[in-house]
This record gives C-alpha cells, sequence and structure tokens, in this order.
C-alpha cells in the first residue's frame, strides 16, 4: 500500500485523493499554506489523515523558516491557518495541539533541534497512527465473522489515515484472518470517496467488494443482504454521538430498523472527551459546486439551489459497539470509551 | 410544460429525458422497436408515462403495417416487444391489456378504421392520465401545509407522466393555491432523476427547489428540516406495499423514525390488484456501468462489482397515505384502495 503521505527532504508529499482512482498523481506541498490548502480541498482526507497533515504542517512552516524570524509569531500564524482548514474532524485540533506542546516545552533549544524536534513529533504521529489501526484491526476483527457481508459508508482506509485504515483495517484484519467475507461499498456522494477510494484500496488487496449507489442499502438490508456496517468517525462525542462522513446517520437508521450491528472504528485522538454530546460537534458546509458536478459535467440545471453539510451525527443509540486502540467499547460510552 | 410524448403524423416524439437539463432534444420514433428502445434506455421513463409510450407504441406498431400482413400475427409480436421492455412499473402493462382489448373489440372493422381506433386510444390513455393527475392534485394539496418543507425523490413531474405529475402534481397544486413550500430533490443516484429533472421541472414553474444528495435527507430530518415526504410509484400491491425508484424505502424509514409523513401519489392504474403484497414485483436490476459511470466518465475502478435494482418496495406500514385520482387512502389500503 502505498503511504498516504510523507514528508520527503523538506517537502510533504501526498496521493491527490481527488483524482483516484483514475490516475496515481503525488501533490509535493513546499510551504504551510501549500498543506492548509490540500487539506481543505480535499487532496488528502479522512480524520487520522488530516491530523497527519497537520502535525507535518506545523512542522514544515517551521521547516521552511528564516533563523531571522519570530518563531513564536510564526508557530502562531501556521497554527492558525491550519486549524481553520477543516472544522468537524477532530483530529487535526488534536494534533495541532500535541504539536504545540512539544513547541513550548522545547523554547529554549537551538532553532536547529526545535525544527528537528517538531518533526520527529509529526512523524511520530504518523508512525503511532498506524499501530493505532492495526489494534484497531485486532480488536475489530473479532466483530466480523465468516461468511458475513460487511456494508461500509465512505472510506475509512489507509487513504483515511497514515496507512492500514480504521474501518477498513477492521475489515483487513478479518479479512488475512482468512474469514471469507465480503464487502458493500456507498459511493458516497458528492465526493465519490466510496466508489473511488474505498473500492480501489478493497480491490487492491484482494478483498471482495461490490460498489452500491447510498439509496442502495435499505433495499439490501431489508432483502437480508447485509450482516453488519462499519464505518470511520470524524469527531466522537463522549456520550458516544458520532460525526461521520453525510449519509452515516441514515446508514445507522436502517440498521437499526434491520436489527443488524452498526460499529463505529477510530482511534482514540478523534473522541473529543470536551463535547458532553454530538450536539456541540461544528458540521461542515461546503461549496454547493460539489453536488452540482461530478468530474466538472453539471448534472442538475445551473446554479440550482443546493444543501451540502459534509457530515452528519449519529446519535450514540443507533451504536453497537466503537472499536479503538484500546478495546471494544459498548454503552453507556459515557462511562466504556474512558477505558479507565 | 412541454409535453413528455405526443403523436405527430405517424411517429412519436419525445424528449430525451438522458439528456435533460443540459440539452433539450427531441427523439422521433418512426417504429415500434424505436419506442421499446426508448423504454429501456429511459429516453422516456416514470411509469405513467412508459404507460402511454406503450399504448402509443402498439398504436405505432400498427399504423406502420402493411395492409397484407397478418394483423394478429403482428400485434402479438409488437405486444410482446413492448412487453419486455421493463419489467417493475405495472402502468406499461395496464396500457398495453387496454389497448388489447381494444384491438380484440374491434376485430371485424377495416385495417383503416382499426389503427385509427387504436390511436384513439392511446390519445385517451394520454389525456386522461393528465385529468388523473391534476384529480391526484385535488385530493392531494389537502395533505400539504402553508409554509412545510416537502421531500421528494426520483422524479414523479410531468415528464414521469403525460404531464403535470402524480408527487409534483401534488407539490404544483399545493404552491397554485398560494401555499408557500419548498422543495428539498434528493438527486436520485444513479441516473440523477431528482437533479436532473425534479430541479428543471420545479425551477422552470418558479417553485422552490433544494438539491440534495440522497444521503443528506436524514440529516436533514434530524434537524427538523423536513416536514413531508411524497414520491410517486411504479407499482403499489393490493395491501399498499409500494414500489418505487430505489432509494424510496430508505425514506420512508427515515421519515417514520422522524415521525414525519410519508405519502405516495399515483394513478389507480399504478395499483396491481392481482399482487395481495411487494413480495411479488419484480424489480429491474439494470446494467452495472449506470453505476460506475456518471456523463461517461467512469467514476471508479473499471469493471468493479456492482448492484443496480432500479426499483425497492416500501411496505405499506411505511405509508401514511396513498393519494389516486379517487381520493386519499389511508391504511388498511387492502380495503381503502378498493374506493368500494
Amino acid at each position: 500500500m502505498l503511504p498516504t503521505i510523507a514528508w520527503k527532504e523538506g517537502t510533504i508529499v501526498m496521493i491527490d485523493q481527488r483524482k483516484l482512482p483514475a490516475e496515481e498523481v503525488y501533490v509535493t506541498c513546499r510551504s504551510y499554506q501549500d498543506v492548509a490548502e490540500a487539506i481543505e480541498k480535499m487532496v488528502i482526507r479522512g480524520a487520522p489523515a488530516i491530523g497527519v497533515a497537520a502535525a507535518y504542517g506545523l512542522a514544515l512552516g517551521l521547516w521552511t523558516l528564516k533563523q531571522s524570524e519570530d518563531r513564536q509569531a510564526a508557530f502562531n500564524r501556521i497554527f492558525l491557518r491550519l486549524e481553520k482548514t477543516r472544522p468537524t474532524a477532530v483530529n487535526l485540533f488534536w494534533a495541532l495541539k500535541r504539536m504545540k506542546r512539544v513547541f513550548e516545552e522545547n523554547m529554549d533549544i537551538s532553532f536547529e533541534r526545535l525544527k528537528q524536534r517538531m518533526l520527529d513529533e509529526a512523524l511520530s504521529i504518523e508512525r503511532e497512527d498506524i499501530e493505532t489501526n492495526k489494534k484497531i484491526g485486532i480488536w475489530g476483527e473479532g466483530l466480523i465473522h465468516d461468511g458475513q457481508i460487511i456494508l461500509t459508508h465512505c472510506n475509512a482506509g489507509a487513504l483515511a489515515t497514515a496507512g492500514f485504515g480504521t474501518a477498513l483495517g477492521v475489515i483487513r484484519a478479518a479479512f488475512s484472518k482468512g474469514k471469507k467475507i465480503r464487502v458493500f461499498a456507498d459511493e458516497t456522494r458528492p465526493f465519490l470517496q466510496g466508489a473511488r477510494l474505498t473500492c480501489w484500496e478493497l480491490n487492491r488487496d484482494g478483498i471482495p467488494v461490490v460498489l452500491i449507489t447510498d439509496n442502495m442499502a435499505g433495499y439490501l438490508m431489508l432483502k437480508g443482504e447485509i450482516d453488519a456496517v462499519i464505518t470511520g468517525a470524524d469527531r466522537i462525542a463522549a456520550n458516544g454521538d458520532t460525526a461521520n462522513k453525510i449519509g452515516t446517520y441514515t446508514v445507522a437508521v436502517l440498521a437499526k430498523e434491520h436489527n443488524i450491528p452498526f460499529y463505529v472504528a477510530a482511534p482514540l485522538s478523534t473522541v473529543d472527551f470536551d463535547k458532553t454530546d454530538g450536539s456541540g460537534i461544528p458540521i461542515e458546509e461546503r461549496e454547493p459546486e460539489e453536488v452540482r458536478k461530478i468530474g466538472g459535467s453539471c448534472l442538475t440545471v445551473p446554479g440550482i439551489d443546493v444543501r451540502n453539510p459534509a457530515f452528519d451525527v449519529t446519535p450514540a443509540r443507533f451504536i453497537t459497539a466503537i472499536v479503538t486502540e484500546k478495546g471494544v467499547a459498548y454503552p453507556p460510552y459515557k462511562k466504556n470509551l474512558r477505558y479507565s
């Protein structure tokens, strides 16, 4: 599996997720502004992946700084720019805060050493994310049984993370244990992460995958063709309410109606313990053209009014279990997500 | 409003619904085979509209017949070809049966008079469909209240019928009564009838419409932004189970979860009293490329496995009321759809 993002000689290289699977193109970010734009324009997306990108962006911002500049002022400028790229996924803020702590703890070392220390921290965040996903896979694969058909929404795979994936990590772990599973991938309009990224990833790994449009899951559940649902998350409140790609809530309602388990897989860095429930999670509304167009062609009346919420919040009561690197948490999540 | 379909000097002219709204192109059918292909390829679609098209197709098949040919053999050939175009919408079979009865009742008249009689019947089917839709509008508009926001799925408008529409007919009737309503239109993948046709129709009529992707309705319902749902139907079983465009069932489940009324609007010709429930309604699976592509571009891994059921069946327990030209039927539909 190609890495989603990598540090390369003072630049950050990302696979352009807008172009997959038609083209495997890499984007090179030479400044923190480039990284911020790449996050905003979804060159890179997926909550853990944008956390890693933000950490690298901070490191790159300092890396490219002149010795003579005020490093505290520069840090603040870079931090604020990266912080305002996307509002919903909490991993972005989690990674920035972690980088900020390292910066503040190392104010007195030389600038050269500080830059290296910040880069090391970003590299650690990337490496730990992969390890975390492997642990999520180990815990989660026990929920998936031989012969089952699993529905997933959006892409919570290697591309949404530093590698391996969260929801797709669980699927990869179950598959590599020899469980004969099959996956239905929701295409996930408007950005088509399911059609473009999940199908591409699973197909490369030889995991059987069938593409459906977002409005077909209900039909398949009613016919008994789906055994479990697993998705990633962009932000989980302390009570288990989960923000994830738009459409996740609909899938969760359908799963409950058909008594199908609905699982969320995410690192603990996705849990926002400061939010008591999902009502405080900001939901990004993106530009209307994403809904009006696919691949440059307008699919509707030009300029027609559009809504484009990029996420929704699934109340905890619809979620059977949440898988993190620490284990499988069942309700009540307020107590069980703390692993105390 | 332009007519969906019209008889014109021994040909049938249809607006090409695959090209809307980018282009207003008309297709001229010069043989019954042309009509059959137009139905199969969805140049024309929508249950009542394909009923009208099939009736015209039968008339055209006889119209273009040579005097010397065996008219019974020809009729059977034309009938069988049109009958196998699409399996789910019952209006196709209803219209063909109605035409067959007229053919059989007029075996002894001259061939010229028979051809005219058959054409007159097709014209009647078209004219009656518009009248029926207006009646559905009158009955149904009472269900829609001033200031409400209505969700519709697919296109059950003028383009899905001979004119005016069923679900959109109800919306048109409410709007023309001065009720300040707004409409959310599901884009309705894979064929995008909502994005392409419903938005186009409502926008032309000045009825406020907002386009959403199919996975957004749950989010909007949870936020209290949808007051009622109304859709058309392709086939309604005697107990009220309703086959309609894929995704309708999902919307119905969501509506029930949020205590939002879910209405179906359709002519009685859509009710198949021979089917006691929805389990006997055949569901068309269409070609995979419809899901893999939009506007000629592949959106996923070429050749990836796909499911493409074109319809689903919403069990009657999810349906608040069914509006026909005879009135508003509430459960139990088995009794109340007969208007006895």
